[in-house]
């Protein structure tokens, strides 16, 4: 795609009129961003892309005004939510705009058992608004503060709560999806069921969604705990054991390596420097079967938080201690970076059967450089191990090589050290994505470059 | 022991003034009843045993102090619930006292996530005063009307709801019971965590339960489906499928096959003569999600009830159709009998991942004896499939023939047809149900003749 001309950015602004735009270069530079500096390999491709303008609606209208307004002048468009994929999602690669969809943060309705939210809602504010009625999201990222449902819907998977509920591609995860196309005349389309594939997990390049709705999860006191363990074998026993117990209400299953907990700051005094560690919630009344089963595996509870003051903790940010949530998934490398800046991570899952065999061979197997974070989920009737090891990185070449030996042992890896899809490689490869691409974005406007064999028609 | 003479039972009575009895002939045979006539090799055992005198205290001191009695004057004691167990449970194989705890039925306490009760409150009524909290129990059995939570723990596994949550004797299911010991001086003694085993499922001779405390289930508003599928294979994949979606809510997934629907009288007109049925009921925002499962295997749903109006059929009994789950797990065989006398039935559990492959070479094995009936849950982190089919009886030597043949082909058979427990045959093996009978039941007067090998120390 040509460079954006100042007078094409010129019309285009002038069809913005009433709209929130900004283009300082303080403003164009953070809004550009995302997560993609968690990779070494990310870091030097993507620093530097910036968005021409950043246009900020408040109401739908709007949005639909900019598609418009962009598909008009061919001006490319990456959508925006609160930036924080990992991936270089939210990177405009070829400039353009970048559409914050952040000022569309309203409830939609909410009924028993589920609820529709506008794209930029931010998940931790939708559960606060959910409390009172005791519903909430099913699951959500470390990252409930910043992300949006509609970033999450775009390039979002699991987090906590996957422990019960699975993962957003699973089946009955989300009930629709409301997506504006980008053209001069756009449409809004609502997706449901499988149709939802569609856009789920596509980076936001498969239309601009606009309204979730989503079943809800009803409400529990989730308390908090942190166990310490003789060894990272007995605590990834122990988080396979909780996940599978039915009997036990819970929200977040987390095992890391002894290496781990030194890396963060609140919680290093409470672990000793040979033991593993699990990050847990459950329902409150469950704290006594939950501490039956750490004793099973060797552990002791060496922290404790009551689900009012984990709450106050999440909610109002009350307390020395952040929700234990902000240690898990991708929070971890967060942590670990502020002490190692030469940490990065790689994305396992496990191999049904031999979940925990593989566990004790990648320990044995790499020693130093590979720092163990497992994160127990239920998916497809079982217990689902997926782990975000942190790697002590060196080179792209070793970078490729230990993704390689993983594999070669039995885990399945996706490479989070890339930002390109193609038409191969989109996430779902079991939806229509590219079909439905060429309906929403039939001029492949936006953010050009994130599919590598993308031709417009 | 000893045949009960009238002065022992005078001297008793003399004890337990201003505690409600009874001892009139109908009183005394219905309450030494249960549904032990489902078996008929049960029925001609027990169909004339009687009890001498039914004591129905309100409050845990009128318990305590007909324990106390029937302790002094060694008179044997049967616990009774609600009287919906079909193994004997209820019914005094040595005549004395039936304990009729129907009285204590209060709710003790509810928090957040967990509530306990007097054993006596009803499974139904304990569901109608939570909903305006929106808490529910977990799971019940099919006879949630009459059921009681302390004869649930004595002797009840499973039920609607084991599709989440699993079984009563799973980790964390139970939070505490109270029970009180059968002596001069009779104590009240409370068992938490795994101590908990001591009594559940031990048919009610391990002391008198006299509250229970559960972990509480977020309510749901679950909505009624039935759908017809073109073959049991079908309808069994369907169940298997939908019971491992995490992603859809779910509290119970019933299946039966095409020789069961026309036992069932309202059910009969919605599904064909060639046709398998599954009895689901999920959230009710899900049930597109669970349309397109439904799809997926080749069925159609053929009736629908929204969660008001199956709760309003619950609580209220309002509208022709009861709810659905009065057709689901015991109740089939309640139902079945009504239209033939002839039929009894077997428990059988299914062999992992070769679940399916039972089902379909049972239906092939049997023919017309034996008709299917599967419920699936979630227990040890993964699909788990029971069976409760409907024999057509012919024999005593044929049922046993017929058992042996199950097992034979990989399946896992609990014989209903048996009253009696022993030292060996204890249900929870891992448990040390025997000492604790030594403690809470010094003189063996629990419904003697329940544990073929007891003697008292």
């Amino acid at each position: 795609m040509e460079a954006l001309s100042p007078s094409r950015l010129a019309a285009l602004r002038d069809e913005l009129s009433g709209i929130a735009t900004a283009d300082d270069a303080a403003t164009l530079k953070l809004k550009s961003r995302d997560f993609f500096w968690f990779s070494p390999i990310l870091k030097p491709l993507l620093d530097d892309k910036r968005a021409d303008l950043v246009v900020m609606p408040r109401t739908k209208d709007e949005v639909l005004r900019v598609a418009a307004a962009c598909a008009r002048h061919r001006v490319p468009l990456t959508v925006r939510g609160g930036g924080t994929g990992n991936y270089g999602q939210a990177v405009p690669l070829a400039g353009g705009v970048i559409l914050d969809m952040s000022g569309l943060d309203r409830i939609v309705h909410v009924v028993p058992g589920a609820g529709r939210f506008e794209a930029g809602a931010r998940l931790l504010d939708i559960d606060r608004a959910l409390r009172p009625e005791r519903w909430e999201l099913r699951f959500h990222p470390s990252t409930r503060k910043q992300a949006t449902i509609g970033g999450f819907t775009a390039g979002g998977a699991a987090g906590c709560g996957s422990c019960t509920w699975g993962q957003n591609a699973d089946p009955g995860a989300v009930i629709a999806v409301e997506v504006a196309t980008v053209e001069e005349e756009p449409r809004l389309i609502e997706l449901k069921g499988r149709d939802i594939l569609k856009v789920l997990h596509a980076y936001g390049i498969n239309g601009i969604i606009t309204e979730v709705e989503v079943p809800l999860a009803p409400w529990h006191p989730w308390a908090e705990r942190i166990a310490a363990f003789p060894t990272l074998a007995a605590a990834a026993r122990f988080g396979f054991a909780l996940t599978a117990a039915e009997g036990i209400a819970k929200k977040e299953v987390g095992v890391f390596d002894r290496r781990i907990p030194p890396l963060f700051k609140r919680i290093a005094p409470l672990i000793r420097p040979d033991q593993a560690m699990a990050i847990v919630m459950v329902s409150e009344p469950q704290g006594a079967a939950l501490a039956e089963i750490v004793a099973d595996h060797g552990g002791s509870i060496v922290y404790e938080r009551s689900a009012d003051e984990a709450e106050a903790a999440a909610f109002e940010g009350r307390g020395a201690m952040p929700p234990l949530y902000e240690y898990t998934w991708n929070h971890t490398m967060l942590h670990a970076l502020k002490v190692e800046p030469d940490i990065t991570y790689l994305q396992v899952r496990f191999p049904e059967k031999s979940e925990l065999a593989l566990v004790e061979a990648l320990d044995q197997a790499f020693g130093d450089e590979l720092l163990l974070h497992l994160e127990f989920q239920r998916r497809f009737g079982r217990v689902f191990v997926s782990g975000l090891p942190l790697l002590r990185y060196r080179s792209p070449a070793r970078l490729d090589a230990v993704m390689r030996q993983i594999e070669a042992m039995g885990g399945a890896v996706s490479n989070p050290h890339t930002y390109v899809l193609d038409n191969a490689g989109w996430k779902r490869t079991d939806a229509p994505q590219p079909e439905f691409k060429a309906v929403a974005d039939r001029y492949g406007l936006m953010n050009p470059g994130k599919l590598k064999a993308w031709r417009v028609a």
